[in-house]
């Protein structure tokens, strides 16, 4: 890869329970090789897997040496666009990941901080995308399941750098919601322009804005 | 109107509860003219407001004489297409209508039956929308707002005619949910898609299918 | 039974889809011999299959000749006593009934009317529940399962005469919805409380208040 | 206060945002004066204000001494007990506390970690509760006001102490949820059952077990 280029790095994780797709890859991979203000976008595939998808992330983080990283995951049940804003170092599977791994209460990374906060500038992202028309939203817990802690290690795995990253959940696409009554859904042509938006907001160096989105209890 | 034309009513509503537009209304606009199996759509956008809205429904019928009726509102908070099975003879108004008046525990229709069901094809629309990939769901209830009052006023103007009709719920547009936190969306693209499917299931003229697809209690 | 009594029949269901009480029954049973503003509380168990639930509710009805009749089932994830405002000529059963039926698209009552509304004073009981401290809400759906075939049933069968009658949807018991994560519950104590005062207003002979408790669209 | 008495602190909450009571503080004080496992149960009230809310707990931890601390707090929305396993250094307040402030993205304290977790064995609590028929799960997020600013508080205080700590949300009682169409809610009675488990389970030495309850994305 050409080291001169400056790059994005945008990640979503292959199908798992029993969907045999994940939008969080249909709406990444739609960017793939875009400029945004200036930057290529790389894209990349991680397994549903506690262990594979660490190793899969850090070659990807190695291999394009990225100015911004997002990581993108499907939260089926959820309505907007979840801004993350933090990392807990816990796995607690409900059910077992793709390599039938099932962990539970066990940490992300042993002797780690209890957790990282997103370096993106959360805030940023949702007024930008407000005022595009996307609906979105700040989450305060990424679950513990394989995205939390896909997130947790990306944030660990660049604790001593500068650069900014972080972890967007998306909903189901269309076609995933009809098969589960009442549930809330996203286009994939929506998430793939929220997810634009988000990289060029990161890539401003302005600071994030204050703006109260936080919970009232 | 060129009587000998076949065609479909579709309608929408104005906006309301401060809302700056209304979906039913962009949904439907966007299929005005087109061709569906032989029928051209007729669109015609109804206000929200209880005496007002029957009677401009009763205009576009005698204008139009159409084949299908489909009259199309919006309920904000529902995350899927819903196929509204069943209009009942009350207004119960939580909110004033767009004139000011707020009706409460008073018939449609004095005198009129308690309810009407719904003469579209609802399990064979509710089928044809699933395996289009597009979330659907049938609905027991349609409120007692001026939805349910347009869509009581319809049936109940048609209650000796062939001609299938009634009435779809659609949930927010992405522009609306993006000032609702939380709230689920479709996209206006997506509800014109789905009432064109819904349109050319009623014009077919195969009888609904009974599926399954109430409530457990 | 000496007739000069004068009675108020209450009916519970028994248990259904896998649970092993029913805190429709467990509430209702809790007020058998009461008596209420001159009346004793007559109970019945109704099974929840769809043919023989009706003719329980008419040997009931027959045995009592009650001056209020409330029938009482459970709608588990409803969060709030449910005061049902009508009943639709439908079954529509997503899973099967405990004797194993699963009618799909079908009459209660066949070429009965479409639907019958409710004869207790929905809003007075709605104030009194409230003003008791009591989460209660109008419902404008009891769903197509065999509660709403009951309140059907119920509706019709006393259609000439002049006594109220209706149904009431409640939560699930804390013991249940501590296996359902995330589900809402209310205690069987505040059922059988709520289910006595909708019994008082009920039998106060005061016409129903018109106050808004509809929906916004 | 008697040191050689074992205690047990407890905390509940003064009404905030237009409320009269505050559950949190009404099931904890019920508690008052109790033995649990050889323990007296100390309550204290915490005022709903960011600055003075961690005064008031640090007074009542110095004139306790107590081998449990459990504080709770009141979540509107949520219908079964919340076993808080994580506190955030954030706050995010989306109304102004009781003293009218609003903080809006500020670490609770300076230069602390990012997050801390419970010290509860929230798993026991949580199987307890189960085995006793009270709904309850656990939660990844206390929010970002002044519940999770207390609970984040309570734990850096504590962080170099060996005692067991933690946080429980609760529902609303049911005298607020019938102010709030559709809310669920808890009994009082029920919720300082619930309490009254925890700290039992607090108590009991045995390590905390690991079940799976987290999420599935």
């Amino acid at each position: 890869m050409n080291r001169s280029v400056k790059t994005v790095l945008l990640t979503g994780f292959e199908p798992f329970g029993g969907d045999s797709d994940n939008p969080s890859w249909q709406a990444v991979q739609a960017l793939h090789g875009h400029q945004i203000a200036g930057h290529r976008v790389v894209t990349r595939l991680l397994p549903v897997a506690f262990s594979k998808s660490l190793r899969a992330l850090r070659a990807a983080l190695n291999d394009s040496s990225p100015a911004v990283v997002i990581c993108v995951g499907q939260a089926g049940g959820r309505a907007q666009i979840s801004l993350e804003r933090v990392a807990i170092n816990v796995d607690d599977a409900r059910i077992p990941d793709n390599a039938g791994k099932q962990p539970v209460d066990v940490p992300v990374i042993d002797n780690g901080p209890a957790a990282y906060f997103s370096t993106l500038p959360i805030k940023n992202q949702l007024l930008a995308l407000r005022e595009a028309g996307i609906p979105a939203e700040i989450s305060q817990s990424a679950g513990t399941y394989v995205c939390n802690h896909v997130f947790y290690g990306l944030m660990h795995t660049l604790r001593n750098k500068k650069l900014r990253a972080g972890f967007i959940h998306i909903p189901y696409s269309p076609a995933q919601a009809s098969l589960h009554p009442g549930a809330a859904s996203m286009s994939i042509e929506q998430v793939s322009q929220a997810l634009r938006i988000c990289v060029r907001v990161a890539l401003d160096q302005r600071q994030d804005q204050a703006i109260a989105a936080g919970a009232e209890c």
